[in-house]
């Protein structure tokens, strides 16, 4: 093997939009694992929104900087060990960051099972799976009849959280930019409907589509359709925070939307902000949930695979612009 | 009796600040009970912020229109009585409007004990204790060991819920305008420390009462001090969403604050909206409480009389201005 590899460092912090530039792909000298580390090689780098928000400050990790290997989950797979559990061959999903190998402490890694295919284990199976599930279940607690919202409903979170609510007999409405994305939702993914947020009135298209209200939104992206969907909450109703893409990728947003915190009052509204790993303790169960619902066909799973470690900039960038449908990821070898 | 009474009507709807010519006293003819109702006099007029916000659009209630008599709770006496349950002497809490008489259908009124001094039974033993009780205890679900803020802190129910948190066992930050009421907070009332949102910098403020961050953050203001609040929130911290009164006297806000839904994602916040009626089935233990509070000493309830139904309007202005500490409320009769 070559002594060295390919990695993508974060040339400078944005300010504004995330643009190519901001990127560079350096060759560097390939790690060595010491004791008690294991030596990775990248086989599926995950694109998430998130990866946006680390460039914008602390969060619940700590912030990017210029000149970092830019951060990310990955699927990877062990080459050499030297830390006990783990042998080459074996799978784990850990952040190696943008680049060809790396070594990581084993401590922190889990095996993961290899099952077929490999990629659900970015999607369905992974930290896009796990958060839905967790966050329209635990935070939006939506009960048989009601009306739950989602949007980003055609990325990898919202796809799967507006199925989840239909498996729990829900009515589902997804928001989504674009009449394509919109067409999705509601044949593929079996949204009872969809909103199409580019096109126009957000808050009266809501309150067309929920005529009784909307008991759970699901909320990927703050700013104004978290607007719109405040007003046109029922008493009652609950909002899982889950992210917040519409401010990832410019400056600090300078406000919230209107009606914080007066509508939460009037409507006695829950919010609720969840992080994924707050909930690992019951991750099992949630698999074996999720497992279930794609194996009797209840549960539809949509990928979206890049090729080549070169192409990360441009799938973060698109990503951000809302090309992808369901779980966007790039594929390193 | 007169023939005529008092009242004071709405005459025009604010646009902006609230001012005395929005209101105009009138002399009415008194009006007389139907079958199922009472005839009601006026004892003390409760001041509250949500009087305010009544004008600007529905609520828990629908929006007060220009002619109406202004509305308002208040602790009224049984005068005379074409309803069951209900005799001339007894005593109710009822939304009797700014007036010297008024008719109200029995079956929704409770009779009310008898208690000592009468005024408290407005005061911690009124909307404005159970207010505290509730949004505290069942949405902040507060712990011994942690740190509460509450704004409007010398206000009616801010005074009591830096009090009860306290009996909780909390360490309790009030905010408070002025250096007087921030002197009360922490000499009568016994908080732990007082923060002047008038001097200047909130959040550094806050930042350095709060070195461990806020665990529980009971919100009577909204607006730049929710702001301040959000971003010195510990993780899993809880805010109770109890009033916005920093929104009410003015056109409706342009924008919440910042930090919505970001940090209520990162730092996994919960914020919980509510209105005191959706306790009402606990009322009887929360009282119990207050009650035994009271007479051992720990709970100090301090109350603002004013006389005088033609000092109606002067009242509300004032507390929205932030004159009162303690409950305000204006005396009949």
């Amino acid at each position: 093997m070559s002594r060295t590899h390919r990695q993508i460092v974060l040339a400078e912090l944005p300010q504004g939009k995330l643009a190519p530039e901001h990127f560079r792909l350096v060759e560097a000298e390939r790690p060595s694992p010491v004791d008690g580390e294991v030596l990775l090689r990248g086989l599926y780098v995950s694109l998430d929104a998130a990866n946006r928000a680390w460039m914008q400050g602390a969060t619940y990790r700590s912030a990017l900087k210029a000149g970092d290997v830019m951060a990310g989950g990955a699927l990877a797979e062990v080459v050499e060990s030297k830390a006990g559990g783990l042998a080459p061959g074996d799978l784990v999903f850990a952040d190696t960051g943008w680049r060809e190998f790396a070594t990581l402490p084993g401590r922190h890694l889990t095996k993961l099972p290899r099952s077929e295919p490999l990629t659900h284990l970015l999607s369905v199976f992974g930290v896009a799976g796990l958060t839905a599930y967790f966050g329209l279940l635990e935070c939006g607690r939506p009960k048989a009849g009601e009306t739950v919202v989602v949007s980003a409903a055609a990325g990898a979170v919202g796809s799967l959280v507006g199925q989840i609510a239909k498996i729990k007999g829900c009515r589902t409405i997804g928001i989504a930019g674009g009449r394509a994305k919109c067409a999705v939702l509601t044949g593929e993914l079996g949204f009872d409907a969809a909103v199409d947020y580019k096109a126009g009135d957000t808050r009266r298209a809501l309150r067309e589509a929920c005529p009784n209200g909307i008991d759970v939104y699901f909320d990927n992206v703050g700013g104004e359709v978290l607007e719109a969907c405040l007003f046109n909450m029922a008493t009652h109703g609950r909002i899982a925070c889950c992210g917040a893409v519409s401010q990832y990728d410019a400056a600090p947003p300078a406000h919230g939307p209107r009606g914080v915190p007066g509508l939460i009052v009037t409507k006695r509204l829950t919010l609720t902000g969840f992080v994924v790993m707050d909930f690992y303790g019951q991750r099992e169960a949630a698999l074996a949930d999720l497992k279930s619902w794609v194996e009797s066909g209840q549960l539809v799973v949509r990928e979206d695979v890049i090729e080549g470690l070169e192409n990360l900039p441009g799938a973060l960038i698109g990503l951000l612009a809302g090309e992808n449908i369901g779980k966007r990821m790039v594929k390193l070898s």
